[in-house]
């Protein structure tokens, strides 16, 4: 065969043409292609000139093999359109186990820690990104920092500093592939320092005590009352906390325990880990800064954009005492980021987070008390408590221990297409449960949210 | 101070308003922001409606806070234009490091692993990535799944059929943020099954083998001839190689060598990972199909779009036998994926990915080949030699071993602002170093190849 080399455009095609170098030959090295399923059904096929030209073949070659395909129903040619892999023939990967079917999102979604994705900024967004693509110098496009985009650790250490008052700079922040990314670094960073084991809250979200747990510490929980987490049951040098926010009671870590949890820190030589993740809203007066504002030196500071944003951005940071920067940063792949991280940097830049944040603010304060009067109604004859100050993206309701309970609940929700999430799993330890239901307001869209309560409602007054 | 709640449009600023509740105290709060850095210089603060609506205090307190401000200066204020905080104050951070300066790219940039970035499709990237953003349900907004995304993983099986002779189906394709993570997941994952040791061609890439082993793997290096890896001395149950284009030797690995390697493997129970990095550019015939394609029993294969379109986009995939898709899945965090993934999925689907492989290989075979002929006069007078065949994005060039040596060659380059990168490096074991340098002819601007190549030949030949 002459030169059979790629090139020119259309389809990027791997034959095994090793048979006969005429049209017959190729015929059938397009055939097995076909039944192997290394051309799809439905596939355009190349141009049979760009085709010849790739295989270095007369252009008749490629028309007579194509026509022959045609013939034999591998192919569908049509007039005027392009020709491509018939549909009856299956691929050679029946055997292949079925592909896993994309998770549908239930009817009312009330499940926690999501925002209302309907709401999400698209044209901001794709405006920002327009803008990064068209004007970034190649050099962006090349392998990164693994510290993640100068331009998004300057933004985002002015956003930081003036909407939480957290103390940092660009080169103390380190941007992670979510908080999972970020928990993980920082587990694995402190183990290697020697560093054997952290608190959590008790209760707290089970999966981050999970990646804590992989990473080779060994967890433990502490537990929270209406002030925050207990500190003087502190036990392990590194401490977990929610402190705008306890996830998922919902209280606010009070100012007396907030600097008793720093002086226990910088006594023990430990640390502490604040997950801001929902700092931005607070609903019934100004928000009170970072804990990490109060002591940067033993604090680490952890926020997120999946709360604000979407979860699917995967973009989360953390602000680290000096110290500990390149011990958490070597933790990371070599690499750098996508555009996703340069596209958050632009939309902060540009006012339209901020924007977006206050948006949703407003709209998440006006669904937290269309909740809470419903549930009014609810509280004495059914004794259920709705637990937190008025911040963030979910409510706990505590659930009279001798009515039903959070299973009995949460099989009542789903038979009226209502998601929310039961309390028992956040409990790390055995001794205390009271039972309860979380409930995500902000993840119904705004058209779904009065339907989906009524629903709610009914699921728990039947 | 009467209900002082953030909303409405503007800035989020968090304000430590805790002084007089007046405009004098509102100055304050405000000017202990501006000296902390909270309001960074040349930040846009809110407009007096909106700052007034979100403290729950009168127009004219906020009027009066920010007249005060502009005249001590704090505030820059001009008629018609917005109100900003002054340049003349720095932030409270300048304690902090200085921000690490972004690299700059050489001027005449040979590093080999690049791309042509200057010639990545943004259109294309930008139409396809605009289509996803309008178009996807709000479900793909919200934590998605860590295997990668169906849509993507789909079109991907498809892609890596027909144009690498690849046996898989979207369940058995992992998507990961790169090749390093594809590596590492796989590191973990044959470690928790009691795998630990692993075979690396000798030369390869150090970069890679530090990953498999912070993973905890123990790291051999087994050598590499003409014919790819000495499959008599392997010495490990998995072997890592890169059978279509060595790296950085740039050899084939010849149809006997791939037998034996894949009969050693299923003899002794092993695997093999195909680093098939560049695969989709082979320019004097067509390629050969990857060796998964030959035992999807026995070779994990992985393929990356850093060669194809860009580095910064971190998309890498393995497509694995079935038994090891669930052990590798449990080891990426929960989460999910960006926007980019989803891009290049549409991407491929609509053709323009196939487009741009064609078009970047047609200029990389005319690089090679005018790289090839210029180096045509060295090779006689100081005995420079180009090893491998006329694929990929780089060629090694065997040194004259009583010439000048690595380093001076090196020097010499970088005295003409020239990068391109030493052989020595890919070296695991000590014995037999033959001296070289590895150019990457696909790195450079296609304005900047000729100049580039005429400084890279005066660094060679002075």
């Amino acid at each position: 065969m002459t030169d059979p080399r790629p090139g020119s455009a259309g389809l990027d095609l791997h034959l095994d043409w090793s048979g006969r170098p005429d049209s017959s030959g190729l015929a059938e090295a397009l055939r097995t292609a076909i039944r192997d399923g290394r051309l799809a059904a439905g596939t355009r096929v190349p141009s049979t000139r760009a085709l010849a030209r790739d295989l270095g073949v007369a252009r008749g070659t490629v028309t007579r093999a194509y026509t022959q395909l045609t013939a034999e129903g591998f192919l569908l040619s049509r007039q005027g359109a392009p020709t491509t892999v018939a549909e009856r023939l299956r691929t050679g990967e029946s055997s292949a186990p079925p592909a896993r079917p994309a998770p549908h999102p239930p009817r009312w979604d009330f499940r926690p820690g999501r925002p209302d994705l309907s709401s999400f900024p698209r044209k901001d967004w794709l405006s920002a990104h327009r803008r990064i693509v068209r004007n970034m110098p190649a050099g962006d496009l090349d392998y990164g920092d693994p510290q993640g985009p100068l331009e998004l650790r300057e933004v985002l250490a002015d956003y930081l500093r003036r909407s939480r008052a957290v103390d940092t700079a660009p080169d103390r922040l380190i941007v992670c592939n979510g908080y999972s990314e970020a928990l993980s670094l920082l587990s694995r960073a402190l183990l290697a320092q020697g560093t054997g084991s952290v608190d959590f809250e008790d209760p707290s979200l089970p999966q981050f005590r999970d990646i804590a747990a992989s990473a080779g510490m060994r967890v433990r929980g502490v537990p929270v009352d209406d002030q925050g987490i207990e500190v003087q049951r502190l036990r392990s040098p590194v401490t977990v906390v929610t402190p705008a926010h306890q996830y998922p009671l919902g209280v606010t870590m009070r100012a007396q325990r907030r600097s008793a949890l720093i002086r226990a820190a910088r006594s023990a030589g430990g640390l502490i880990v604040e997950d801001d993740y929902d700092g931005e809203f607070r609903f019934d007066r100004r928000p009170v800064g970072s804990l990490q504002g109060m002591a940067p030196d033993v604090v680490i500071y952890a926020g997120t954009a999946s709360k604000s944003l979407a979860p699917a951005l995967r973009i989360a940071w953390l602000a680290l005492p000096a110290r500990l920067v390149e011990p958490v940063r070597a933790m990371k792949l070599p690499g750098g980021h996508g555009f996703d991280q340069l596209a958050l940097a632009e939309m902060l830049r540009s006012g339209a987070y901020d924007q977006h944040v206050r948006r949703s603010r407003n709209t998440y304060r006006s669904r937290r008390e269309q909740l809470l009067r419903a549930l009014d109604g609810l509280r004495a004859r059914h004794r259920l408590y709705p637990a937190g100050i008025s911040a963030g993206l979910h409510l706990t309701l505590r659930l009279d221990p001798d009515g039903p309970g959070e299973r009995e609940i949460l099989t009542r929700a789903r038979a009226r297409a209502v998601e929310l999430e039961a309390l028992g799993p956040h409990w790390v330890n055995a001794q205390s449960r009271p039972p309860g239901v979380v409930i995500g307001y902000a993840a119904p869209a705004e058209h779904a949210f009065r339907p989906g309560l009524a629903a709610l409602l009914d699921a728990l007054d039947p």
